[in-house]
Formats: structure tokens, C-alpha cells, sequence
């Protein structure tokens, strides 16, 4: 089957106070690099009457919004407030069920590891139309800093992208094919599992030598840069002491190390 | 070893002739909706002396170029011109050693299947700054025009990124890894290599009711969108004609086929 267009939620079903549709825009706010936001993704910003945005989502992304756009942060870690999911989705309805042009603002690309679908789901059925603006995720901002790409003729023609919360579920032959001499992999949220994940792949195989890199804020005016190998990566990690956000590439390089290593290590010293 | 940037060429060792410093930005432009370039792409488009482009990109995107930019097409297919990437990568050397601001255009992520190493080694060699802007890939876009996610607690916590140019050397494991429930992949290129695909995803134990989905121009006003199983997928593929550049979802069916599929296929009818 094929169409054209998918249609998402229906207008009709909306009951508003106020008689005008609410709507809501899941923006993907890219990896906090406001440069980094797409023009649409600016346009559903700055129109916006309220932003229910993440704790990740930069000061200097929040600035563009509209003046008049009530922000709200729903960050679900925080010590005072700790907003549950279900908390989360109550919210959207009810601003949308008010009439308000509603955003939804997520780091990265909200399609990716950004839970999208619980909102969705929320939103469906209350009836109330959305749509996904996508957004620049981390691992895209992250090779660009390290001067390479995902993919690579000759080197690797696929590319994973995985949560480092997630891999404790991992089958024999995912570790199998990730620790395959060539594997190329963008793990996020991979630093608590550091170990363990080096401790997988090293029992499947891999290279104690393969290149590993950690990009603490990517795209920011703080980015920083951990260059190793599987075999040191838990030891160089603590000793980098990262608290900022942390994107690591398994099987990658910066460019600059691998081309011109001597020069690149005399600038460390 | 940590810094917290990577110097890319070194600008001390272009020698132009009018004395000012070229320099390249690799630049994604997105799937084809000009709304989808970043504000930083736009910036740098704005601003060129010259843009190398590839073939796939859109005319509305084209049009953003400033009004003196010199726009050169190197797309790589055509019949009356057939770049070489060594002509390609020539010509890139060659307009930033005259101390042009040259933007290469290329679709979706320049750093996704956008054979971007091959230039940045020639700019290397010549000593040219260069730099990369992050695009949106047409995954991210295609994933948003199903409503979809390209992962979701509980159904896949990894995806991969894959041309079907290049799945013809893939092994046992990584055909058994794509095959198990709940795998999604999203496949650049995947058109001419459906068949094989399907194939040997079967053969490696895969459901034939997998649902499949095939986004064709994804964020184009032209877009459409194939919703199938793996076990239809060629039949159905060849039926729709797709002339386009297209994305292949396996193992994701747009949401509102998910979710409310009777009236999805009333609306077909």
C-alpha cells in the first residue's frame, strides 16, 4: 500500500476550551550547538505558546525561543523535581486540549533513543495532531568534532547506533559482529558501562587495540575529546572525569591522530 | 590523551595567489527539504564563493546559495558528465588554493555513505582548513514522516545504518543479527538489492510478515511512502515504480498502519 502522506492524530476528535486546534511539535533540538537547529525546527520554536523541554537541552537552544513561550522543564533527573513519563504525557494533553501550539523539545534527534513513543501514544488517544521535526543527534555533531565519518569504504559499510543502558541485553552475536575487526559503533549514554562493554567485546574477539572515542559535549563551546583504545578506555575515562553528556564512537579514531599521530600527541604535551 | 579540539590542516601552509585562506565546509544539506538544513549550513551556503554539489540535491535547496556563489553540480551519475571523485577532489584543491570559501554540498550527513575521507585526504595533502556541518540523514527525516522511531524501549535498543550497495559482503552473523525479532535497520540504497536482501534474510531465519517500509524522496513534498512485509517487498517495490532516492525501513511499519491499520487501509482504498 502507498500514500502519499501519513495523517497523524485527527483535528476533528479535539474538544478545545478555547475553540482553536492544539497541536504538538516534537522538535529535535539538535546536540546543543543552537547553529545546530534546523530552520523548521526554529520556526515550530519561536512560534510556540508553550516548551516542555529535557534537562539537556542547552541555555543558549532555550534563548530562541518566542518571547512569550512559557518554557517547562520536564527533565526526569533532577533532585527537587522528578517528573515521571506518565506526568510527562499529561502535560502535552492538556496544553494541546487548551488550544496551545505546543513544542516538544528533545537533545539530538527526538526519534533516537528519546522516547518518543509513550508520548505518541498519549497524544493518539486524546486525538490531538503532532508531528516529528527531526533533529541533528549527537553522533553526527560528534564525528564531524573528530574529523571523521560514520561509514568508510573499505573500512566499514554499516554503522550501529546503541544505548550503553541497553547492551547488558545483548545476544552472542551482537557482540560477535561488534567485535568483528572493523565494526564501527556510536554508543550513547555508554559511560557507567565502560567497562563492561570493553569486558564483552574483549571475551568476543575484538582488539584490545581498536580506537575508541569519548565526545563530552559534542558540538559545544566545552567539547572535549578522550582518544584510547578498548584495552585503556575504563582507566582513560575515569582519569578524564567527564560529567557532561558523552557520546563514545567504538572503532573510530580522530582524524588528526590517525594521520598525523606525532603532531597530534606534541600538541597534547 | 584529551584535547579539547582538533585542529583540522593547517592553514600556514596554503600558499594562494590573491594571499587570502581557502577553506572547505563539508556541508550536509539534508534530504531535500530546504526547512532542513541547519541554521549553520545555511550560513555556510550563504556565504560561499563556490558550491560543489552532489547530483541528488534538491532545486529549492540550491536556491538558498547566495546570489554570487558559483554552483557547480559533480554529481557522480548522469550521461553527459561523469565526475571522477579524483576530479572531484582536484577541483575542491583548486578553488581553496585561489582563497575561495568552498562549501562541498552533499545530501542528507556528509558524513553518512557520503564518501567524505576521499576529499578530506586530498585537502589534507595540500594543506587546506576544512570543516563539516552537520546535515540531517535521510533515515532521521524518513523515521519522522512515518511517525515513527528508529528505537523504542522494548522493541529495538540498537538500529543500524546500512547501503544495500554493500550487504552482498556481509556475513553469517551479521545477517543472523538483522534477522531476529525486533531488529530495525534502516537501508540507504536499497532498491536494486531488495531481492537479495530479502533472501537472505529469510534463509538466516527472519519472519516474513517482518514489516517493511520503502520512503521514497523522504521530506519532499513528492514524498510517498511503501508499507509491506518482507515477504512482499520486491513484488510490491517493483509495483510502485520508485524513480526517487529511496530509504528502506526493515522492521518498522508507519505508526498509523501500527495502530489503527483499519482506517489506515480505508483511507488507501
Amino acid at each position: 500500500m502507498i500514500k502519499s502522506n501519513i495523517s497523524q492524530g485527527d483535528p476533528m476528535k479535539v474538544m478545545q476550551t478555547n475553540g482553536q486546534t492544539g497541536h504538538v511539535d516534537f522538535v529535535g533540538a539538535g546536540p546543543g550547538d543552537p547553529e545546530l537547529l534546523t530552520l523548521k525546527a526554529l520556526t515550530a520554536f519561536q512560534r510556540a505558546d508553550v516548551v516542555l523541554h529535557d534537562r539537556l537541552i542547552s541555555a543558549e537552544v532555550l534563548q530562541l525561543a518566542g518571547r512569550n513561550a512559557r518554557l517547562v522543564d520536564v527533565g526526569k533527573a533532577g533532585f527537587e523535581h522528578s517528573w515521571k513519563q506518565e506526568d510527562i504525557d499529561a502535560l502535552l494533553v492538556e496544553y494541546a486540549l487548551e488550544g496551545q501550539r505546543v513544542v516538544r523539545l528533545k537533545s539530538g534527534d527526538a526519534t533516537l533513543f528519546g522516547r518518543l513513543d509513550e508520548e505518541i501514544d498519549a497524544l493518539d488517544a486524546a486525538g490531538i495532531p503532532w508531528s516529528i521535526v527531526p533533529g541533528i543527534t549527537a553522533a553526527s555533531a560528534a564525528v564531524a568534532g573528530i574529523g571523521q565519518s560514520l561509514t568508510q569504504r573499505g573500512r566499514n559499510s554499516s554503522v550501529r547506533f546503541l544505548t550503553g543502558h541497553d547492551m547488558k541485553g545483548f545476544a552472542d552475536h551482537d557482540w560477535t559482529a561488534l567485535a568483528r575487526a572493523g565494526s564501527v559503533a556510536a554508543i550513547y549514554m555508554g559511560k557507567k558501562s565502560a567497562r563492561f562493554i570493553q569486558g564483552r567485546l574483549i571475551m568476543h574477539g575484538a582488539d584490545r587495540a581498536t580506537p575508541v572515542t569519548v565526545i563530552e559535549n559534542a558540538s559545544r563551546p566545552d567539547q572535549r575529546i578522550l582518544a584510547t583504545t578498548l584495552d585503556q578506555l575504563p582507566v582513560d575515562l575515569a582519569a578524564a572525569g567527564f560529567d557532561g553528556p558523552a557520546l563514545t564512537f567504538y572503532g573510530l579514531a580522530p582524524r588528526d591522530a590517525a594521520g598525523t599521530a606525532t603532531e597530534f600527541n606534541k600538541e597534547l604535551a
